[in-house]
C-alpha cells in the first residue's frame, strides 16, 4: 500500500498541498500536536520498512562508488529513524508560531488593528541526500500550519518514499489532511524545476545542499527562496588574544565536524601573535591533521604549507585543510572578510573588547563571535529547538531558521463604520 | 554643477554603495537625522531648479500624448517639492530602527547572544514616474542605514537627476557619504537588468510601479524582491450587514482614490441583503458615478450594469467600475476571494462577530477588515510614518512598509572560549 501517488503532476500535487493548507492553518495547537506524535509513533513502529528500502538506496549507491561521505549521510539505521521520531516529538513541544499577536494598537480613527503570525502557506523544499530532512521539513512545517511539497536528492528516493508513505498513513489517523504532505516521486529534474515557478501554488521554496543546487534554485525560481547554505567562516585571532582560547577555538571549529557550513575556512591572523606563538599553533595544527594554504609570510612560519592561491581564500574545503592569512591589525582582518566571506559566521578571539566591538560592529554576517567557536551556529545549539536550515540572507530569516521563520503575518482590522 | 556622473557603469554605482553603506551602516541616528533635514533644506532652496527639469519631462510628455491621470503624477509644483522635502523632516523624526536589541539570552554554556538589527546594505529601488519616490525612498534608505540605487522611469528622469544632484550636494556637508545615493542616469533598459542579478553589490530590490514592471522584476531577479503590487480587494457585505455602515464603506473603498492598490475592485453582496437594499444601493452607485459588471443575479437588480465575464473578477479596473458578484453565504465569498484575490485588502462588514471571525480567520491576505474601509492600508494610515511599498508577499515584510522592512538583524555572540 503506497499513499504516494506518482499519477499526479507537480502542478496537481502542488494544489493538493495549498488546498490541505487552508485547512490546516485552522487547527488547534493540541491537533498538530497530536499528530506529530502519531507521526513519531508510526516511524518507530515500521522502522523495518524503512531500512529495506534504504537498502535499495545504499546498494544503488555503492553501484555508483559514491564516496564514504555521501553513503554515511545516506544510511539510516534503527537508531537514528527512532531520534528521527523524537525529533517530531521535540518540535511537538515546541510553541505554536502561530496566533501570536506581535502587536496590537488603535488608530486615531478608533480602529483596532493587531499584527497576528500566520502560516506561510505551502513550503516547497529542496534537498540533497540526507533522510533526516524528510522528516525534519515535515515536522517543522505541519507544527506551523504549512503544507509541505518534499523533493528530496534522487539517491535517497526509496528510503524518503518509503518515510513520506508511513507519515502520510499515520496523518490518516489525524486532523491534518493526509494531502499537506506531497512527496515529489521523480528523478526527473524538469519536475523540480516546475516547483521554481509555481507562484500561484508555493509560497516558499527552500533549498538545502550543495551550492550548485541552491544556486540553480535562485537563478532559476520566481517563488521567493529562503537561501541556505555556503559558509566560507574566518576566525581572527588577534594579538592580544589568549594563547589557550585561540587554540581550542580553531581546533574546534576546524575539526569537530569539518563538512558542516559553520566550520571555520580561513584562518587571519596578526603577524605579532603568530611570531609569539608559531610552535604552539604549529604543534596543534599537525596533532589534529590541519593542512595550512598559508599566505606568503605563514608560509615560512608552517612547516608542509601550501602556498595559498587566490582560490583558496574562497574555498569552502569542507576539510582539514585551512587557508592561513596573516594581518597587520583588525582593520585588514574585518577588509579581508568583507571580501571573501559569505555572510555566514565570523569570529574574533581577543582580550581587548574595542578591538572586538569594531569587529562585531563593522562586519555584515548572520553571526558574529567574540571568544567562542562558530560551530554554535546552529538552530539546536542557540535553543530555538530545531531548524529547517541556516538562511545566508538577510531578507526574512537570517542564520539559524526554527519554527518562527515559517510564519508570515497578517493585519487584523476591526472597525465601527471608518473610511478614509 | 552634476554630482550625478554618467561616466561609471552600472556595476561600478553599485559599488560605491556598497562602499558607503558601509560608513553609512555605523553613523549615529543625529548624524543621520541631521543629513536628512540638511537635503531637506537643499531641496526647498533649490526648488526652481527641480521645477526647470520638471518643465523638460513635462513638454516630453505632452508631445507623446500621455493622459492626464500621468501627467498629473509626473507634475511638480513649489507646494509638493516642499512636501517632500517635509516628508524628509518626519522620516527623521522617526526611531531609528537599527541597532535595537530584539531578544537576548545566554546559552548553557555561557555564550551572551544578542539579536540586534541592522541596515540591509544596499537597496536597488526601480520605479515609475512618480519623482515622489526618488526623495522618499532615500529618505526612508538613508535613515535605516542603507544605500539606495534609484532607477527611476525615462519619463522623468530629467525631474528625478535635477532632484538627486541637489540631495547628493547636499550630503556633502553631511556625515553620509555622498555615493550612498546613486542614481542610474539611463533610459536603456538594459541597465535596469544589470540590477537584477548584480547579488555581490545590492541586497534587496524594491520595485514600485505597474504589474509588467513588478513582473519583469519578479521573474529576472536573482538580487531578493520585495515585491509591491496589485491589489485586487474585495468588500463583502453580509445578510447581517448594517446598511448605512456598507453604503458608506463601499463608496469609500471604490470611490476616494480608485487608481490606488488599496481601492475595491470586487463589491460581493449576499443576495438577501441585495435583495432588501437594492434601491438603496443603485441609488449610491449612481451618485458616484460608479459602473457595476454584474453576476446574472445582480445584473436584474442594477440598471446600466454590464454582465461580469471571468476577466472582470480578476480585473483591477483603477477606476469607477466595480465587479459584482452575489453569494449565498460567507464561505461562498470567501471561496471567491481564495481564487482572485490577490493577498492585499479584503473586507467584510456584518454586525455578526462569528461570521466576521470565519472571514478574517480563512482568508489568506495582508490586511483582513470589519466594518471598516480597504482604504486603511497605508503606512501613513497604519501608524507606521512613511512606507516605501505596501508588499504583496508575503516573506519579510507583509502589507505596509516602515523603516523597519529595511533592516535585517545579526547575532552578536560573545564568549568567553567556549567550544562544541
Amino acid at each position: 500500500m503506497s499513499t504516494v501517488n506518482q499519477a499526479f503532476t507537480v502542478k496537481e500535487q502542488a494544489m493538493k498541498a495549498q488546498k490541505a493548507s487552508k485547512l490546516l492553518a485552522i487547527l488547534s495547537t493540541e491537533e498538530k500536536n497530536a499528530a506529530l506524535n502519531t507521526i513519531a509513533d508510526r516511524l518507530e513502529q515500521e522502522y523495518a520498512i524503512i531500512l529495506t528500502a534504504n537498502e535499495v538506496d545504499l546498494d544503488a549507491g555503492r553501484k555508483q562508488n559514491f564516496d564514504d561521505a555521501f553513503m554515511d549521510r545516506l544510511a539510516l539505521t534503527k537508531e537514528r529513524i527512532f531520534e528521527f521520531a523524537q525529533g517530531l516529538r521535540d518540535v511537538a513541544n515546541l510553541e505554536d508560531p502561530t496566533g501570536i499577536v506581535q502587536s496590537d494598537w488603535e488608530l486615531e480613527n478608533g480602529i483596532q488593528v493587531e499584527q497576528v503570525t500566520v502560516p506561510l502557506g505551502v513550503i516547497g523544499m529542496i534537498y540533497e541526500a540526507r533522510p533526516n530532512v524528510t522528516v525534519d521539513a515535515t515536522g517543522l512545517a505541519l507544527k506551523s500550519g504549512n503544507a509541505v511539497v518534499l523533493k528530496g536528492g534522487s539517491s535517497a528516493i526509496a528510503s524518503n518514499k518509503a518515510i513520506v508513505d508511513i507519515m502520510r498513513t499515520a496523518l490518516e489517523d489525524t486532523r491534518i489532511p493526509v494531502e499537506a504532505v506531497q512527496f515529489i516521486d521523480s528523478t526527473d529534474r524538469e519536475a523540480t524545476k516546475q516547483l521554481f515557478t509555481m507562484k500561484q501554488h508555493i509560497d516558499v521554496l527552500i533549498p538545502r545542499g550543495g551550492e550548485s543546487l541552491i544556486n540553480t534554485v535562485v537563478e532559476n525560481a520566481t517563488v521567493p527562496v529562503l537561501e541556505t547554505g555556503v559558509g566560507n567562516c574566518h576566525l581572527y585571532i588577534d594579538k592580544e588574544a589568549n594563547v589557550d582560547q585561540a587554540i581550542n577555538i580553531f581546533i574546534n571549529a576546524k575539526t569537530d565536524r569539518p563538512a558542516v557550513c559553520n566550520a571555520v575556512e580561513t584562518l587571519i591572523v596578526h603577524k605579532e601573535w603568530l611570531d609569539a606563538n608559531q610552535d604552539t599553533l604549529v604543534k596543534a595544527m599537525l596533532e589534529h591533521g590541519i593542512h595550512a594554504h598559508a599566505d606568503e609570510y605563514a608560509h615560512s612560519l608552517i612547516p608542509g604549507a601550501d602556498e595559498a592561491t587566490e582560490e583558496d581564500w574562497a574555498n569552502e574545503y569542507l576539510s582539514r585543510d585551512v587557508a592561513v592569512k596573516t594581518v597587520e591589525d583588525v582593520l585588514e582582518a574585518i577588509e579581508h572578510i568583507e571580501i571573501y566571506g559569505t555572510k555566514h559566521s565570523e569570529a574574533i578571539i581577543t582580550e581587548n573588547d574595542k578591538t572586538a566591538n569594531t569587529f562585531l560592529k563593522l562586519i555584515d554576517a548572520a553571526a558574529l563571535y567574540h571568544n567562542a567557536s562558530t560551530r554554535f551556529t546552529d538552530g539546536g545549539a542557540m535553543g530555538f529547538g530545531a531548524e529547517i536550515g541556516i538562511s545566508t540572507q538577510k531578507l526574512h530569516a537570517r542564520g539559524p531558521m526554527g519554527l518562527p521563520a515559517l510564519t508570515t503575518i497578517k493585519y487584523i482590522m476591526k472597525g465601527t463604520g471608518q473610511t478614509r
